[in-house]
């Protein structure tokens, strides 16, 4: 048996199996009975992102993870399947696929134009201001130029950097304010809408190469993914970005 | 302007723009108000997949269209928005990436065993029987070895072919009975859940290389896609394709 990536590659047949490898913690950010984030403080954002990652740096001691994947399911739509508020961590043996098509892209783009493309995003939208949404000293807000999902939302470091874990301790601070933020924005628009947010960062032990950079993506889950989009991994979307960033804009978080 | 692929590529930042270019056929299969097409025969079954085929051999006509998806949506978790039963084709200047990449995988196996990974998968679903959901003289219907959704079910045609519209006069007629008994355990096994059919089929005028081997996916949708499924393009499936194809296999059609 050769272990490759997390595979079993057999030779004799259509089939892969993967051993069971992997680590999966909750991260309970209040001892009361919250059933949306948006309701904690500035505070408790900050540590929970402090949390995030020092349990990162704890997890990528260990030889065997390449990736931790750490998200938020909020509301039953969005998958939620307890409604204290929660969030979680999943460490994984290998770079999974929506990983390593996203690093790819970011590679090609730097090929091409010997620059990083979430850099360019943060420029252009800042020069643009249509799809901007906030901003403070490290973190830029937007809704991103072709958004999968109505008011799709990502929240981007200004400064260039591969790894959630490498922030420094002003960045967690203003990541708190942005998120949190963004999180009541949404609710107050939307009505307290189902959404993921997901962490994007670096796969361990990638060779910090200047080509990715890490930031979050707020999905909300307003619309059904249907057969157009299983069949080809396009997505159907009838907010403009500009009038989801517009929305978002002009409400008090 | 260069359209590459469908793609106005410009050379200055980091977005690409599309021309808008394609078509979006709906195919009404019953002039009756019913809204579970688990309810026609099999005989308006037969017609629709003939009407599938005419669209589209009269789309392919257009040398601007690289690609057709038909996928049927039904139940409003499943992304339907008319509840009168009915199917969709849409028609795209590009091959979508969920397309290519099982192209590619399909490509990678022949170069590896020279054989097609469809043919091997129904030859040992056939030898192992566990599962197998049910077959007749052209089609084995199976629930896969790592589904993404429980009770995912395939019909795969016994015949090796590429192209959904190459099929035979004989071949339509057993699909129709097949795809027919496929929904109605389904149904049956599982009160009418939401689910989406998709028709999996060659790119036009790809050479036919022997790689490809068209297929149909039904995907129930009993759970929720969430940030885990987001995050990384792995799905968490609580019922084994073994248990689900059980279930299915002992409910009479």
């Amino acid at each position: 048996m050769t272990i490759e990536g997390g595979f079993d590659r057999r030779g004799d047949g259509p089939y892969d199996l993967m051993n069971g490898f992997g680590a999966h913690e909750v991260v309970i950010e209040t001892p009361r009975h919250e059933t949306n984030v948006g309701t904690l403080g500035e505070k408790q954002f900050e540590e929970m992102l402090r949390a995030y990652r020092d349990r990162i740096l704890d997890l990528r001691e260990d030889k065997r993870f390449r990736y931790v994947l750490i998200f938020r399911n909020q509301g039953v739509e969005a998958g939620a399947t307890m409604e204290h508020a929660h969030s979680q961590l999943v460490a994984l043996p290998l770079v999974p696929r929506a990983v390593s098509d996203e690093l790819a892209g970011a590679e090609e783009y730097h090929k091409d134009k010997a620059r990083c493309i979430y850099c360019d995003i943060v420029r252009r939208e800042i020069e643009d201001r249509a799809r901007i949404v906030s901003e403070n000293r490290s973190f830029a807000v937007i809704c991103p130029f072709a958004p999968r999902f109505p008011f799709e939302t990502w929240i981007l470091p200004k400064r260039h950097s591969s790894y959630f874990e490498d922030a420094t301790g002003q960045e967690y601070v203003d990541l708190a304010r942005a998120l949190r933020e963004t999180i009541v924005r949404l609710n107050r628009t939307l009505d307290d809408p189902p959404f993921n947010y997901l962490v994007h960062s670096m796969p361990f032990r990638e060779i910090e190469n200047g080509r990715y950079h890490w930031h979050i993506e707020v999905l909300p889950r307003l619309t059904q993914v249907a057969g157009f989009e299983w069949g080809t991994g396009f997505y159907i979307n009838p907010t403009p970005p500009e009038t989801a960033a517009q929305m978002l804009r002009e409400i008090a978080p």
